[in-house]
């Protein structure tokens, strides 16, 4: 019996992670959650897995709960997703939290050698040298909830890194991946939402169209498995079948398949090495799907995606540059502030402003992350 | 530097095996060869790769070899090809001899504990509850070279078989896919032995072209990874690109992909669990490729696929009949004695009019295997 604690439990992947909790009562049990401002969701879970602690944002919404749920304890703030990620009754941490504020609660949680699974892309993405350093001090592996980074992991399986020759991810294309430069000029919000194949997040969907998304993968994919962004390719691949794949030194390739379902990597990062079964999950028929599609990724269709190989390329403090910029614009753009290109032009601004910094201490990121945030906030908002 | 015999030199995995021990020369060395009746191309492996040994089928090829030769030991007859898979010298035995004269071949390396690449189908098909018998006893590998059970192979690498739902091993339909079965009335062995993906052997190519191949790989699978019948599928892959799949209890699907090249699957298990580059093998493009197409396997339009289940699911002596008439009808067709679709009556008459013996030693199934040879070569020929 694993005891869980979940970051992020009302989000995308906090849901999915309880489905797949649910579906095995004798494998996992739930000991605490953290959520963001859903305290409807919040309270479902807690009548459903009943966890020992909750974290909370604040104490207004801490005294809402607290009411009717006397057995429950609450903690509250940032402080205390380090608590929970420390904890000695949490054996796994599923950090899948949004954003930056992730990454405290990673590094907490690799000081404790927990199991972690890591949905919190900004981790990797702004502090992968911190990350990936404590994780080999600690010997902890950190096993990825993303279904591409997921689905290279279980290419790897039984084989050794140094016979990778390089890393080829998929991606979907996005909800504009059929429309041109010029047609994104008068897209909407409700556009961007409308991903052809996962069913995710606002942000990661907005990420999805910009393929700001499959960048930060590639970052995240640099880091997870040491591999030089030389060796980490992006090819467009529009049914999401193909989650990701590894070709070795032999030319011999090796791809993890399925029907889109985040269950699947999620519940991977829980049970491995082992695997459970899922019969929530649909399984692949490809005979039924007929073709399967690959053409090239066009950078200049998807400048994002350079960005952020110059970012990662770059490294220092610049990737955090990205991000920061990233997560404002598209908070903006969600709240109709900006259009759907002004995006890219917010992040290139601020990489091309930007004074790197190499090897910056998590003070450091933290405090570029502030900086970026609140001048694009000042500019556009 | 592992020490290499290779029974069937001169075929086309042979001299595929032969590349692969040229491209390493400092990993591989060529012990001992065993061929049939190409003495040109055997002389022109003695002069390349100067083997100690060479098994010969008779007397006169020695005598004509000896000649120019008179380093190499000659060894004349089928005794030989025990005698060499037995031998001191050899760490690794590549069976790919054609026909079941390679079963005894393997069973003697199994009991010296060599590592053993199999590429000869027979030796599973016909005795594939011994040969894996003796393979648990004297814990041995059997480590596939057919490209499809080397798929599967590496899918389940690090992997546990007790999670497998099931294997799809695809097929590419072989050189008359598009032909419906009227078509199949007039078609010529030239016709048959153009196969649009795959440079192999004669047999093979028919075998490829009846469906018969993928059956006899169904039988192989079954026993290779322990697998009941229901759980392995074929499905019809045109390009031949994806290898074959394991589909696990979470609905994780993991494949083999890569450029149809024999050399990958030969080398990996030569190399196995390491991998070594492949510089003469192509990189698998799959933008150049566009499109993967998929679609159902048409048992009424392949009976010998079906046959093939047949004989395997009833199992006893009837994968041995299936087997040597397949065989037998080949020729036939080779010599064009009979046409195409008689291949199919001829497979299909001989496994109604047995009687099926359980659990048959090697001796009835030799036994079986002759009468069943020349039954059907005296009707025919």
């Amino acid at each position: 019996m694993k005891s869980i604690t979940l970051l992020g439990a009302t989000g995308s992947i906090g849901l999915q992670t309880l489905d797949v909790i649910a579906e095995h009562p004798d494998q996992f049990k739930l000991y605490a959650i953290a959520f963001g401002r859903n305290i409807k969701k919040a309270q479902e879970i807690i009548n459903k897995f009943n966890p020992a602690k909750v974290v909370v944002l604040d104490e207004t919404i801490r005294q809402a709960l607290q009411i009717h749920n006397s057995y429950t304890t609450f903690l509250v703030g940032k402080e205390a997703l380090q608590e929970v990620s420390a904890d000695p009754n949490t054996d796994v941490l599923v950090n899948a939290v949004m954003g930056s504020v992730g990454l405290e609660a990673t590094l907490t949680a690799i000081e404790h050698r927990k199991q972690i699974a890591i949905a919190n892309k900004e981790t990797l993405v702004t502090a992968g040298h911190l990350v990936m350093d404590a994780a080999d001090k600690y010997e902890v592996d950190l096993l990825p909830v993303d279904s591409e980074h997921s689905a290279i992991f279980q290419a790897l399986n039984g084989e050794s890194y140094r016979d990778i020759n390089k890393i080829v991810l998929t991606a979907s294309g996005g909800s504009f991946r059929d429309k041109s430069r010029e047609e994104l000029l008068g897209v909407t919000v409700a556009d961007a939402l409308k991903h052809p194949n996962w069913s995710m997040g606002a942000k990661i969907t907005i990420d999805s169209a910009s393929m700001m998304n499959k960048g930060l993968e590639v970052i995240e994919a640099h880091w997870l498995f040491n591999m030089p962004y030389e060796k980490i390719e992006v090819i467009q691949h529009k049914e999401s079948i193909i989650h990701s794949m590894v070709e070795y030194a032999d030319k011999s390739v090796i791809a993890q398949l399925g029907t889109p379902d985040m269950r699947v990597p999620i519940q991977y990062a829980l049970t491995y090495p082992q695997r459970l079964s899922l019969s929530s999950s649909k399984s692949l028929d490809l005979v039924e799907m007929g073709e399967l599609h690959f053409s090239k990724m066009d950078l200049n269709r998807f400048p994002c995606l350079d960005f952020a190989y110059q970012a990662g390329k770059t490294g220092g403090s610049m990737p955090t540059v990205l991000n920061a910029a990233n997560e404002t614009a598209v908070d903006l753009f969600l709240h109709e502030q900006i259009t759907f290109l002004e995006i890219e032009n917010i992040i290139e601004h601020a990489m091309l402003t930007h004074n790197n910094i190499q090897n910056p201490n998590l003070e450091t990121i933290n405090a570029i992350d502030l900086e970026i945030r609140s001048k694009i906030n000042e500019s556009y908002r």
